[in-house]
């Protein structure tokens, strides 16, 4: 199979994850600026979950930007994938209407950490067809944000035994360092580029 | 009509179904972890049907890749299919929310049934067009799986009547059969190919 | 613009508009069979829409096939056709819900008619374009079903007055009409193909 | 990143919003036309949005069609873009089930308002990459309706404490001055082009 129809049906599912999360904002009946404001943690909630969503749309290119060829391996590590961020729009509800309570925001750490590892595995998969020498392999060699995310996500959920106020500090926290664009690859891109002339 | 389309188009339509299936998992009002697990059929059945349509994109795919030019009989044919596949969302909801009792369970299964043949028929529309010296025609030719699974779901389907337990053993070992990625069409371009030397 | 992104966006929305459909149909809290066969009406009622949407579909394809390049007055034809596809779940659940009673049947007539209508604007967008003499001008010179359907569809709205059954019968006779595939441009290409030998 | 795939993105979350909006139109339960005459303000409030997002993939489009590479700021600036736009059908629910009260229309207009200033920083952002002499900054030098939007969004919400109606009546006149389709880019296009024979 063609690396452009996995991206092709991968942006199409991020796409509408993104979209359809929205429909977990229900149009309040009263037509007065307080009824908005009861809303206000499931606004939070959402911006969120957009914010990872498009943070997991970005990496999941650069990622496959050093595919050439996909196996069934690649297909179904990336299917996985998919599925926990198919539970996002259902943490995202769960947690902004009832307030960032600690069972939800638990079980939001939770699917984000299925989520991270279902990355790490897609990873592999890829490396393990690539070959240890190749650039996606040297590029992830000392994945520091890979590793720590799912350990703080384990925090995260850990801490919400005693207050949730801890979790809430970790997923913003999470979300703000992805933001910061990974240039992990282009740099040792360019480094080998260097190094050939 | 280029198969680029048809492609983009089934992509489009399966991606949605697999996403949309996921509003039918309700967040639930309360905050605890027991709201939660009284979720878990539902959840179950998600899960079940991700992995169905997961190995539909996936087949569906391996078929069309021997397709050259699209009549507007594969193109009736594969719409045939997505109709089936597109009430997917519906029988999933219907069985999980019902805790897999017999009715819905039997239903599932029927709309399963259905979508299979429908994959027969734009195999046979394929092959139609193709002649039967064709790739795919070869590749089908013992197609094993294909002609396995609806029998199950039949079985699956009458045996409700007595429980619903044997139906979910079998939708399981459905899912197991179709997981390992259907290699016959490789496999036959490999032959062709050492053939040919 | 390119052809290829207002193609692309075009099959995104019918596409979303096909599956969106499902979500009318609403999973019954009962377990037995009775319960889904009061969704009948429902189900027939998007049965009908999934075809109208597949036909859509089809000969949205062959009419933008003969298209080089998209301008403004193409563009916003085809967001016309979509506003009005983009209505047919709407009508087509409060038909369904209804069991087919006579004010929503004469809606879901109207809303078809104004979907034939945009169409032909479109059709007429596209050969201002091209020329009197293109390919698609001498193709559609004679489309005696584009004609036809609305005309059958205010027939159908009118007789609402009195039963809706005759409304019925109209809908699934044009369905049936255009399933049979619109052959059209490519005998005009294939008698030009002639004629230059 | 290339930015065939931002484009099909882009296309993807435009092409569901829109199309997701129409499931707040909700199918009355009563099958008389006085039903769905209750439903009028919430298919003008649809009506309206439609049009808008038609006109935001439109102008989307045109400054992408200069772009020649993505990177991390082009992507996030989209992203932001689409965040904003994906709360349309939130507020357009709100209004068109309010009848257009005060409180929702000023928040439609906010939310327009965003989504406004929104696409400036995407074009400048595009600009910043390009450099000042590149074809948009030219296009956009003197970007009458890009600055004459925000502004009078601000006049529509600051009326909304005296009257909504105000609001409405700038809210069509935006969407009809965006009608009219942006020739600036060829405009300057064609000059350069002259300026070089």
């Amino acid at each position: 199979m063609g690396k452009s129809r996995l991206e092709a049906f991968s942006d199409g599912v991020i796409a509408i994850i993104i979209t359809i999360m929205v429909l977990e904002l229900k149009a309040p009946k009263e037509a007065d600026l307080n009824a908005l404001s009861a809303l206000l943690p499931a606004f939070l909630s959402y911006l969120l979950s957009f914010v990872y969503l498009g943070i997991y749309w970005n990496n999941h290119h650069h990622m496959l930007h050093s595919v050439q060829h996909v196996g069934g391996g690649i297909l179904w590590a990336n299917l996985h994938l998919l599925f926990w961020l198919s539970l996002v729009p259902f943490v995202t509800a769960w947690m902004g209407e009832n307030h960032f309570a600690a069972a939800p925001t638990a079980v939001y750490g939770l699917v984000m950490l299925l989520a991270a590892i279902a990355y790490l595995i897609l990873q592999r998969a890829i490396i393990a067809r690539q070959g240890r020498d190749s650039l996606l392999a040297e590029a992830v060699g000392r994945d520091f944000k890979g590793k720590l995310s799912p350990a703080l996500y384990i925090i995260a959920i850990a801490t919400t035994t005693i207050t949730p106020r801890i979790a809430w500090v970790i997923y913003v926290a999470v979300a703000l360092i992805w933001l910061i664009p990974d240039r992990r690859i282009e740099r040792t891109l360019a480094v080998r580029t260097e190094r050939a002339e």
